[in-house]
């Protein structure tokens, strides 16, 4: 009985999603869902894009979700006046219909790349779709080298991989050979870009996100 | 109409933590359900611990969740001869009817302690009864200081929090004072140990776990 509830909760979100997806793209609106654990500093990296890279020709958005507090949002919208947090309470992920409402508290005729930052968690965030175009997976060098290889969903259905902290190295035990030989099995094609979001090491990033977003500006 | 469904989903899983717990106090056994992020150092700890007091009066046991891999349970049975590893798939926590199958594979008559290693997910695990005696949840240095607050339903029910590796202090922006104030609003009675595992720092840890233990040993 359990299995056709959750095909129908699937479904409709789905369904939601796609509405998401044909809302953004008639907005021009290029969107990101950022996944990873907790900590792995997704918050970090959007406040420094936004604060490198907010003077530029993109203009930015966020829809931030936490359990929560609005802390990452108060961060935030700091660095970008188009920001929207979301408590899901004790939901462990974002859903397409939760964005669907996020999307409404922003002006989408001024954004031309929106992040999501999903729920810190590497697991559930994973299968849903939020009407984004692309999800991109976060790991950090803190968190261990085993948690691509403890985690393949995500690396499979990323088209994109950060390993963050690497100003980290010196001080954690961390096998960056076992990581990248985990990411390569798992999903040979995937880029991997290893960064320092403190020490604003962040052009690898910059680079594909111009290429992302320019992508969906030509198709 | 999910309501209902997901509610039965939940009483089957209580139903079932509670034979769990009634064969492990009936063998003796005193549980712990272990809650963390990916990379907070739950392995390690157990590692470590097992390998400092694994000759002592009390014997161990382990069971770890994870979503796939058997590399956890492999770094600790070189330690202990009753660890048991489950795959969760995709599942974002474990229930109590993995880890009454998991307790079928252990010899609950040789262990005095059984560690139950919950899937790397500071969420899911929360709400879910395995049939342990308690639950302990770990935060880390390089997760940042504001992870307690953001997690409230963790801080709440565990009767132990750690926060491992305090040797990253020097490496990374945390706010010690503002963690432990997070802990103290929403939970005034819980112990905070702060601890390095890399630093193989452990008493505070060990003196709890011998009180807790033996808590049930009297009871």
């Amino acid at each position: 009985m359990k299995v056709p509830i959750v095909e129908n909760v699937l479904k409709l979100n789905d369904e939601i999603a796609a509405i998401n997806r044909q809302t953004l793209r008639d907005a021009d609106v290029f969107t990101i869902d950022l996944i990873g654990a907790p900590g792995c500093g997704k918050t970090s990296l959007l406040e420094v894009t936004l604060e490198e890279l907010g003077g530029g020709p993109k203009r930015f958005g966020v829809l931030v979700g936490d359990l929560t507090t609005d802390r990452d949002a108060a961060r935030m919208a700091e660095r970008c006046d188009q920001v929207v947090q979301i408590n899901t309470g004790k939901g462990c992920h974002l859903d397409a219909n939760q964005v669907r409402q996020g999307l409404g508290n922003l002006d989408l005729d001024r954004i031309d790349v929106l992040f999501i930052e999903n729920v810190g968690n590497l697991i559930c965030p994973v299968g849903f779709d939020l009407g984004q175009d692309t999800k991109v997976g976060m790991f950090s060098i803190s968190e261990g080298d085993d948690k691509a290889a403890k985690h393949p969903h995500l690396v499979h259905v990323a088209e994109l991989l950060l390993l963050n902290k690497t100003d980290l190295l010196p001080h954690v035990d961390f096998d960056t050979d076992r990581f990248r030989e985990d990411v390569r099995r798992l999903n040979p094609d995937v880029p991997l870009v290893e960064l320092s979001v403190r020490n604003r090491s962040l052009q690898p990033w910059y680079a594909w996100l111009e290429t992302a977003a320019g992508r969906i500006a030509i198709g």
